[in-house]
């Protein structure tokens, strides 16, 4: 496996989300939204149905930079997030992904047993994955030195609970059936899934994202124990790895749920952590003790609410976070399908006029 | 609104459920499952063929006093409880529920507006839900002297979410919508649900419950200040009521993905929290400094393993809870459809087996 070269060091015009990251002191707190470029925006909805499907959208570099450029032109967000979906990787190893109508994802061929995980390689970033990699040079051209990029991928648990399952799940039977029984097997799924991980975001680097973003949305799911082997260490192997290779690239780790597991995630040596709405930003940064950023970490559902509402749920969390650096605002998961995207904006106005007082 | 007669003194045969919850010394810690009378014993399947649905089963107190004692005569385990439905008490409002096949709940008639919650009163729990209290009776008369009965009831916060949703739901928009955008409108329906829950568990405690407990299902999808707010106060004035017109029934508060909040939980005088898997019984046991008891948490995904997994996995709880009195083992959620029951029956001897040890 070739190491991509090391990320150009770019000055950019708006350098507050990577600022806030390294815990450097900014004029107001950056703001981004997880899935900003999504189905609340019509223009999103247009672009989509311009591509055919949503596979279709990830495929097509130039409408991923299109979409992913939406709510950067729409709101004059701190970040822009690469537009794609956390499961290239399953689809690059061959596992048949499809999309039904109205469904989650679905996998025609799961991973259950040893020599499934045996048959399963590593994809090659600028293989079977380069259209992720041409979406990343699209956008970095079209940002320019405006903004950072984030790229993405999900976690080792979190893409394995797919592979596993063989699709979306509740109650997550057939993966955590794997981490009871038989350990030592999903160990070795996790393995591959971490070696392809490090390289698929070394290889988005390298193509122009400027920080990385670690989605474990189900590492909330299972017991202490079981996060520590199962989705915390798989992901700190993951951080040491990009920071031995890429160190000056930011690397933020999210887990949904994680709120118990935070002092834990910072020990990983990664730069920030995504907090959802469960956990206080305070309680969360007197966890960390100050050795990572926080991001998040408004309920997404508060942007159903009246404008007012949301200016003071906006408050709340700055305040929830108090003064000085390391926070990058942003909700506490993606923005919902049906949000009104005029509340998106009040969201992002509140941040940028209510912020500055806790930069002073 | 009438008090019901406090609860009968009572000597059971087999007390260590209750011995425990007072946080008195045990030979053996006690075991039960929640839903542990339910659809993965071919027992029950055939008992609800038999009442023709699931609601109908509720409401006939022969047929629930029925599936209520299989799981006890199957494996001899050291509590009852009531079978029955947490939406009892909105039905009892008229909603309107049904159970479409293979779907979750439904409600006719959420409840949106100011006039809706307005429309709402108490039911009658010697009324509307005097089928659940026949059920309670005609269990004690089955039961005897020999083991506890638990009644219980979901909490406000959870009946106001398939009150307002209208169904089960994975966003709580609508609900949320309403705790952000309307909170003193919630407040007046979580009042109504205060009431509601108090008389209706009084009334089991009249009726032959020895202990009872709370499930708040979806309190943790609330930010904590919410959490505070529209789940824990209205179950902390349940407490109050409770110790104030039964003292000696013991009250168990359960708020699934609560983990942070155990501290706050064991504050409302309750005798014992409910534990999902995701907070270690040892976490849980230094957060709530002896205070109160704690039941919990086996992952019921364990039950899927093979037997000497689910041995170790039970050890392993007992090991983290540690010496001493105060817990009562259970799963950390509701034991799952597809459990083999004889997968439970290992769990259940494994507690038995490896407990004594711990309460020497």
């Amino acid at each position: 496996m070739n190491a991509p070269s090391a990320a150009v060091a770019r000055t950019l015009a708006n350098d507050r989300f990577l600022r806030a990251l390294r815990r450097q002191p900014v004029d107001r707190t950056p703001v981004w939204m997880m899935r900003q470029a999504g189905r609340y925006l019509p223009e999103y909805r247009a672009s989509r149905a311009k591509a055919g499907g949503f596979m279709e959208l990830c495929r097509n570099a130039e409408l991923c930079c299109e979409v992913t450029m939406q709510p950067i032109d729409r709101y004059g967000l701190d970040a822009a997030i690469l537009f794609s979906d956390i499961l290239t990787i399953p689809d690059a190893m061959g596992l048949g992904l499809s999309f039904g109508e109205g469904e989650g994802p679905r996998f025609a061929h799961p991973v259950r047993s040893a020599a499934d995980v045996a048959r399963i390689g590593v994809p090659d970033p600028e293989g079977e994955l380069r259209y992720v990699m041409d979406a990343v040079r699209t956008i970095r051209g079209a940002l320019g030195d405006r903004l950072p990029l984030i790229g993405f991928s999900g976690s080792p648990w979190t893409l394995a609970t797919y592979m596993v399952e063989g699709s979306g799940s509740k109650e997550f039977a057939k993966i955590k059936a794997m981490a009871y029984g038989e350990p030592e097997l999903l160990d070795r799924l996790l393995a591959t899934l971490v070696e392809s991980v490090s390289q698929y975001l070394l290889a988005q680097i390298a193509a122009g994202a400027d920080a990385v973003m670690v989605f474990d949305t189900w590492g909330g799911v299972l017991p202490p124990a079981a996060y520590r082997r199962h989705s915390l260490d798989p992901m700190a192997r993951i951080v040491a790895r990009l920071k031995a290779q890429a160190p000056d690239t930011p690397v933020v780790l999210f887990t949904k749920n994680g709120g118990q597991h935070l002092a834990q995630m910072a020990d990983t040596g990664c730069d920030a952590l995504g907090v959802d709405w469960t956990t206080d930003l305070a309680t969360a940064r007197a966890a960390v003790g100050g050795r990572v950023a926080l991001q998040g970490n408004l309920d997404p559902t508060v942007l159903f609410a009246a404008p007012e509402r949301i200016r003071s749920a906006v408050a709340a969390v700055l305040e929830s976070y108090g003064a000085g650096p390391g926070h990058v605002f942003n909700l506490g998961h993606g923005i919902l399908q049906h949000t009104p995207p005029e509340h998106a904006g009040v969201m992002i106005e509140a941040v940028r006029e209510l912020s500055p007082a806790y930069h002073r």
